[in-house]
């Protein structure tokens, strides 16, 4: 694919977070990465390693997280994505996997994500559904949650929105393009979708919103509290298995 | 609520059969019977005996299982629902629980139930529904299948549609009442409903259809498969984690 023989590869990879410490290498637990750069060192007899677009933390799951890595060898891509899916555990699946350019880096590439928090509003929580929701007991006040959502779109600094960072971060400005909170039924979704994101600000900004939509934030305080810069307990986190990283955009 | 002191309850269960070895008591595994006794017996300071609509197998679901049980205490329905759903596991959800007559029995006050079996139909099954769907890779072709389906309705004997049996059986002739099959995307429902079922009758039924979508069996064969009277390879038994109880119907 060029001359120095790197022949690089873009996978979409869907995952059930539960069973995993997370998507990127750690020593607490197995990380989804781990499990797919096993596969790929098996098929490709060698150590393989993968770029994802970013992190996902410990039992958040992806729709369709995005990653790229090099082989030193030319694959037929749908027989690779084919080998890869029959040695993965059945709760990580390559949904789609295409040669590309060299300079592709899923990280250093993607112009904007999207995450999904998923809310199940109701008294009882489905059985079959109790690995992929946050479950809320009191019915929330959705059109209170678009009015604190809408307050929050825009590029602001959202340090009062990320959790306990451990990481040195230059900038917590970030630009929301989307906050959207939608109902049906007893299912409750809210779109987060930006260039970038604080480590634990979806789930940051989903735990505002519950409390928005709970009646024990005021719509209107929402600017206040983004303005402290300052993260305290009247933001909590909500819990992990909410979340999707839905999708990673590319230029072009 | 009657002149014995027996108290008669009614409960609507939904579970996720994943880790379960069914709903009945046995010595291989937890039962979803078992697990809910277990949690009676608690809150009743005694043991309780469940009385489930019938059983399902090891990897089952159910949407809408039933079943009764009676106390020698009255409670407040919506109480005792809630104390159960506070002490079982995520897995097992008492949807609805209410106060009914004293000869009412999940079993035998029973006059149809619906079974419904759910077939991801594509290459990759998304990680998410990897508990709760069959997986079926080649196209099915549905109109196929509901020529078939259409040939099984009615009142016959389904002897070929049951599977190793362990029990003797009065009678193996059962009325299909309906016997659907639709498509939405990826996914095929197969709806089965009729006024009792044979051991493993829906999966045996899932299995020939999808041999049928699958073009291995003409849809015109299925008359002679029911005709034998026997069961025979012919007719496979479709993997558990497809398949859901769906309601359970019963008189008033």
């Amino acid at each position: 694919m060029n001359t120095n023989h790197i022949h690089n590869y873009r996978a979409t990879i869907a995952y059930d977070g539960t069973a995993y410490a997370g998507w990127q290498i750690q020593p607490n637990g197995l990380a989804v990465q781990e499990v797919i750069e096993r596969s790929l060192a098996h098929l490709n007899g060698a150590p393989v390693k993968l770029h994802g677009s970013g992190r996902t933390d410990r039992g958040v799951h992806a729709r369709a997280q995005s990653a790229n890595f090099t082989l030193g060898r030319r694959w037929i891509p749908v027989d690779l994505q084919r080998a890869l899916n029959a040695v993965l555990p059945s709760d990580i699946r390559i949904l789609k996997l295409t040669g590309t350019r060299t300079d592709f880096h899923a990280r250093r590439s993607a112009v904007a994500k999207e995450y999904r928090y998923l809310i199940w509003n109701d008294e009882i929580m489905p059985p079959h559904l109790r690995l992929y929701r946050a479950h809320v007991r009191r019915p929330l006040d959705v059109a209170a949650m678009q009015l604190a959502a809408a307050r929050l779109i825009g590029c602001h600094d959202f340090a009062a929105f990320s959790a306990n960072p451990n990481r040195p971060v230059e900038s917590t400005v970030r630009t929301l393009a989307r906050l959207l909170v939608r109902r049906r039924g007893h299912d409750i979704t809210i779109v987060a979708r930006g260039n970038g994101f604080l480590y634990k600000m979806v789930r940051s900004l989903a735990g505002l919103l519950i409390r928005v939509g709970s009646g024990e934030v005021a719509p209107a305080k929402v600017k206040d509290i983004l303005a402290t810069r300052i993260r305290t307990a009247v933001v909590p986190t909500a819990p992990p298995q909410g979340l999707f990283l839905w999708q990673v955009f590319y230029r072009g």
